[in-house]
């Protein structure tokens, strides 16, 4: 059966690769100008699900999608962790002499530098996504441009790979998340919890609220501080623990977190992806 | 006396204008094209001090600048809050309705989303940093096209302020780190310290470490927390406390640090901005 998924970007994007990885090939993937349109796309019933990058295993979270998490009545209901590998993207008669010009995202630039830099004289083209890059570079069909994406991207806009695995460091994952408009109720050993919540200004504030979490034996999996809008320097914290949100221990350990923050989200309980 | 300060970007950029409010008049910005020839700079005795974009209080940390202070032997010595006004700068004869494209840092453009929806039909177009993108504009010099920077940045490069304050929120400050190639001897009541530390894979062990501080009544300050490269999924914690690295219960809530860590760096004590 047909599923449809929600994706920031154009085809060929890491994220419509992440949508075939989770729901295989009856995934029916939606481009999506932004981020905020996935969010919307799936609160108006118009995709099933949405596919969201949150964190890369090197360059770190993205942190729009935390911001967008906060504030969308949407449910995380799963993830899945992809291996991102990258290309040097071009036109089929360009070489990589021929190159002058790199596109791709910051985070991709990034992730390649060491390649880059054995490339002499080259400039590098910040551009909004990554296989938004390679339609890019489709488009001009210029043989001294390249675009950085998969090498999936490139068979779809007709362009050839002139050298793949470019990325400095072959332990690169993107963690994705899946998300939808009802609360799932996932069942399992391996069910983790996202929650975001902000604190009182106590002293060792931070401390206690982990503390919650840690006297009853719930395992953190990964914490996430962003700004808080408006209150410089103030933050809210996004905290992932291992169990589902029902289970007695975890509604002990909220309860107690709600005693030490003035608000507390439960973003989702989801099957954990097997690393 | 001249005081040699190395910054990211070009004439005009936000961290010129930061090392003016830190330094004073006496400042001599030194330009890079990249953080990493900032700290090249500061290594070599090119430039006495270097300054870093480290946090913005709307969209947060800047990740590339928590990475290099992991592996560059610098000391931080100081710090600057800088409030950013950012101003849409295009052409003289252009106007606002003229304006068919907006160049600026991604953070600038995300920054300025209310009022960049509120421009019907224009293109944004993501560049290295906030400077620059005024320094393209000005080359170009097409009508069509606008940039976001501060407003000093328009004058530098001849161009017209179409439009100041246009950022969302304007609480919107960034706070900037200075860098020397010494360790820093702070004294007074508002010195704070910075360090980064791993962790060992035990059961609750980041509330193990927050403990070392609370459990002595040192003010935790910020948070945050960075992957480590080649491990997915493990993390590194970059902690801001209240105080010098050099008091007591300093040295002994470091002591216990070390016994739940793998490696504890220190990268400097130093006097905090007053909000």
């Amino acid at each position: 059966m047909a599923v449809s998924v929600a994706f920031q970007g154009v085809p060929g994007a890491y994220s419509e690769l992440a949508a075939f990885q989770h729901f295989g090939k009856e995934a029916r993937p939606l481009p999506c100008p932004e981020f905020a349109d996935v969010f919307r796309a799936v609160l108006s019933g118009k995709a099933r699900y949405g596919i969201l990058p949150i964190e890369n295993s090197l360059t770190g979270s993205i942190h729009q999608n935390f911001d967008l998490l906060l504030h969308q009545n949407v449910w995380i209901c799963g993830e899945t962790k992809l291996r991102v590998s990258h290309a040097l993207i071009a036109h089929p008669k360009a070489t990589l002499k021929s190159v002058r010009r790199v596109f791709s995202h910051p985070q991709g630039l990034w992730q390649c530098q060491r390649f880059l830099s054995r490339l002499k004289g080259i400039e590098l083209v910040p551009f909004f996504d990554t296989a938004g890059s390679v339609k890019h570079v489709a488009d001009t069909s210029a043989r001294d441009c390249a675009a950085i994406a998969s090498k999936e991207s490139a068979r779809r806009y007709g362009l050839k790979v002139l050298k793949s695995g470019i990325e400095d460091n072959k332990r690169n994952f993107t963690r994705f998340l899946v998300i939808q408009k009802k609360r799932a109720r996932p069942t399992g050993s391996r069910v983790k919890t996202s929650i975001v919540f902000d604190l009182r200004s106590v002293p060792g504030a931070l401390h206690l609220a982990l503390g919650a979490f840690a006297t009853r034996g719930i395992q953190l999996l990964k914490i996430e501080s962003r700004p808080i809008p408006g209150r410089p320097w103030e933050y809210l914290f996004y905290l992932d623990f291992g169990g589902p949100v029902g289970a007695p221990e975890a509604a002990r350990a909220l309860a107690h977190l709600e005693e030490l923050a003035s608000h507390v989200k439960v973003l989702g309980s989801y099957a954990a992806h097997a690393d």
